[in-house]
C-alpha cells in the first residue's frame, strides 16, 4: 500500500425524520445563524423547507436564504452567497439539496473566509486555510458532496468547471433521509448511478498499486449500484434500496476506496467537466458517455486490473468483455453511451479536448494526457 | 436500512516513518506536553522509543511517561496513570504500542476528566462527557483501537474485563507504520487474524438488517484476513501484506461495518472476556475458540446469513460447511479451536458462563444469553 493520509470528520445521522433535529443539533453546535442554500424550490414543494424551518424556529437558530442553485453550479451564485453570508455574519452554511447545492455552500464557506477572490482555490493557486462549518441535508444521492471536501463549481464567464477539495469543507454534520430521495427521477436515478460508477472505477482503473481489499471494495460498490438501479427502476418506492444506494454512493468518493492506492486520476471527470461546461448536460450523462470509450482507450495501460474488473464485477474474462457489460448497461438503464445521444456535434470534439486538456493541466494530468488524446478517447465516444 | 449514527474523526497517517512527525502534528495542534504510554519495554529494543522521543523533543513537546503496560490492559495501571497525568497537568495522551497501550490511553483520557471513578463508566453507569485526546502510534493490527473510540479493560480485583465506547475517545490521529509491524510473531499475527475475524463477523451473524453492501464489506474484510494471515505466516517480512493488513483490521471495528445493520450484538467478545478475565489468554487466541462455538449454537437463527458466508467467503453451500471450513482454518494456522488447547478444564464452564453473563447483563444482553446459553455454547468448545 502507497503511504496515505485518511481523515474524514463528517458525521452522518441517517434515517427517516433525521432531519426534524438539525436545528437542535446546530444549537448543540453553539451556532446561532445559519445561510440556508437550496435550489429551485422542489424543497418548497415536498414540505421538507417547512420542516427544516420549524427545526430552527425551534431551536432559535436564524437563518438567511439564498436560493435558485442550479445543475452545474455556477460561480456567480456562489459570489452573491458569500455577499449575503457577509453581510448578516452567519456562523455556518446550511446547504439542503443535492450535490450542486452542497458544493456551492462549500464555495461559499471558503469563500466568507478567502480575502482574496474564491475562485483562486479552483483554478489551484493557493490551498484553503479556513472555512465557515458546512451541515447539509441531502436531497440526492450521487456526489457524495455530503461527505467529502470536494466542491466543483462552474465559471460562467471563462466555460470553466473546476474543483477544489480540502478537509476543511468537509460537512460538520449531513443528514441523510432516504425517504426524500423516493421521489427522484429515473432519469437522475441513472444518472446518479453513472456518477457513483465513475466516482469508484476512475481511481480503482488508473492507481498505481492494487490492495485487494481496496479492488474489493470498489467491486462491491459497483456491484451494489448495478442491482439497485435495477431495483429502483423498477420499484422506485422501495425504501431499502433508497437508502442502501445512498450510503454506497457516499462510500464510493468519501477517500476510503483510494486510500493506499497512490490514489490514481481522473480523466473521465477531467473530460466530463468539459461537456457539461460546454453543453450543460447533467454530470452522470457525460459520464456515461465518456467512462466506456475511455476504458476502451485506456484498457491495455492496465490490462490486469481490467480483466480483474471484467471477472469480479460480470464474472467476465477478457477487459474487452467487462467494458461492454458496462456499456450494454448504461444501454438498458437508459443513460446516453455516445456524444450522438446527448446532441453533442462530433465537430466540437476539438473544442471539448481543448477545454478538458486546460483542466487537466490544473488537475497535474496535462503531462499524461494531450489534447490529442482526449480527442482520440472522444473519436470512441 | 436501519437508521444510524457515523462518525468517525480520527485521522489515520500512514506509511513508513511517519511517527518521525508525531512531534510536529502535536505541535500543529497546540499541545504543549503529553503523558506518553508503553508497553513493556519492546519499542525501546526497536529504537521506535527514541525516534518518537527526538521527534517530541524537535519540536519542544515536554513528555512524560507511563510504561509497563500488559496484555489484557489492567485497571491499576489506568489509575497510575491518571494520577500522573493530573499531576503533570498534560495536554494529551500518547499511546505508542498495541491495543492493550491505546485501551489504557483511552481510559487515563476519560478518567483525568472524571470526577468520579473511571471504572463507573466500564459499568455503564455514566456516559463519558469529556475526555483528553488520545494520539496513537500502532505496533500491532487487530484491536482497531488506533480507529475507534471503544477501550476494554480489566479489573484485576473483581475479575471484570469491561469495555467503554465514545466518540470523545476516538484518537484524534493514529500513525500506522507497517514497518513496525513486520516483527509481530506468528503467534501474536494468527490471534490478531482471529480477532479481526471475530470483529466483522459478530454483528455481521447478528444484525437484524444485512443491507448487501454491508455484508459485502465484511465478507471482503474476512476473505482478505485469511490470504494475508496465509502470506504473512509464509512470508513474516513481506510490506505489502503487513501494510494491508493493518488497514483491513482498522476497517473491521471502525463503525463502517455495522452502519444501517442495526448493528446486532457481541456475543462472542462477551464469552471471550470472561475467558480471558479468568485465565489471562491472548483475546484472540480466546476469540478462534469461542467463535466456531458459537456460530455452531446460533446458525439456526439466521440461516440465511449464514449461508450467505458460507457462500461468499468459502464457496460452499450450507451454514454447517462455512463454519467447518473456518474452524478448519484456524486450526491450520495455529490458533486454538476448543477449551482444552488453552489448558482451560472443561469443569471452569458455569464459572466462565457466570463471569460472561454479568458482562452480558451490562451489555445488555442478559436476557438473550441465558448463563445456561452461555454453558450450552462453551460445552461445544
Amino acid at each position: 500500500m502507497t503511504p496515505f493520509s485518511y481523515h474524514n470528520p463528517t458525521r452522518i445521522e441517517f434515517g427517516p425524520g433525521k432531519e426534524n433535529n438539525i436545528g437542535q443539533w446546530l444549537k448543540d453546535d453553539g451556532i446561532e445563524n445559519v445561510l440556508l442554500v437550496y435550489g429551485t424550490g422542489s424543497i418548497k414543494n415536498n414540505g421538507l423547507y417547512t420542516r427544516v424551518i420549524e427545526s430552527l424556529n425551534l431551536s432559535n437558530i436564524k437563518y438567511d436564504e439564498l436560493s435558485g442553485v442550479i445543475s452545474n453550479p455556477v460561480l456567480s451564485k456562489v459570489y452573491e452567497g458569500i455577499e449575503l453570508a457577509r453581510s448578516t455574519n452567519t456562523k455556518a452554511i446550511l446547504a439542503v439539496g443535492g450535490g450542486s447545492v452542497i458544493d456551492t455552500a462549500k464555495a461559499i464557506a471558503a469563500g466568507v473566509k478567502s480575502e482574496g477572490d474564491v475562485w483562486e482555490y479552483y483554478l489551484g493557486k493557493s490551498p484553503i486555510q479556513s472555512a465557515l462549518p458546512v451541515y447539509t441535508i441531502v436531497t440526492l444521492a450521487a456526489a457524495a458532496s455530503e461527505m467529502n471536501g470536494n466542491s466543483v463549481i462552474t465559471n460562467e464567464a471563462t466555460r470553466q468547471k473546476y474543483s477544489i477539495g480540502s478537509v476543511l469543507l468537509n460537512p460538520r454534520l449531513s443528514i441523510v433521509n432516504p425517504e426524500l430521495m423516493q421521489s427522484v427521477s429515473k432519469e437522475y436515478l441513472i444518472y446518479s448511478a453513472s456518477d457513483i460508477i465513475a466516482h469508484a472505477l476512475e481511481t480503482y482503473l488508473t492507481a498505481t498499486d492494487h490492495p485487494h481489499f481496496q479492488s474489493r471494495l470498489v467491486e462491491s460498490i459497483v456491484k451494489s449500484v448495478i442491482e439497485l438501479t435495477d431495483r429502483l427502476i423498477e420499484h422506485p418506492e422501495d425504501y431499502h434500496a433508497r437508502a442502501e444506494f445512498a450510503w454506497v454512493s457516499s462510500q464510493a468518493l468519501n477517500g476510503l476506496t483510494t486510500s493506499g492506492t497512490g490514489a490514481g486520476n481522473w480523466p473521465n471527470h477531467m473530460i466530463e467537466h468539459a461537456l457539461s461546461a460546454l453543453f450543460n448536460i447533467p454530470h452522470g450523462a457525460g459520464l456515461s458517455i465518456v467512462v466506456p470509450a475511455w476504458m476502451s482507450w485506456y484498457q491495455s495501460k492496465n490490462k490486469e486490473q481490467f480483466e480483474r474488473f471484467a471477472k469480479e464485477v460480470f464474472g467476465k474474462q477478457s477487459a474487452e468483455e467487462g467494458i461492454t457489460m458496462l456499456k450494454r448497461w448504461y444501454g438498458t438503464i437508459g443513460t446516453p453511451i455516445t456524444l450522438a445521444q446527448a446532441h453533442i456535434p462530433k465537430e466540437r470534439i476539438p473544442d471539448i479536448a481543448r477545454n478538458a486538456h486546460a483542466l487537466a493541466v490544473v488537475w497535474g494530468m496535462g503531462e499524461i494526457y494531450s489534447v490529442q488524446d482526449i480527442e482520440a478517447i472522444l473519436e470512441k465516444a
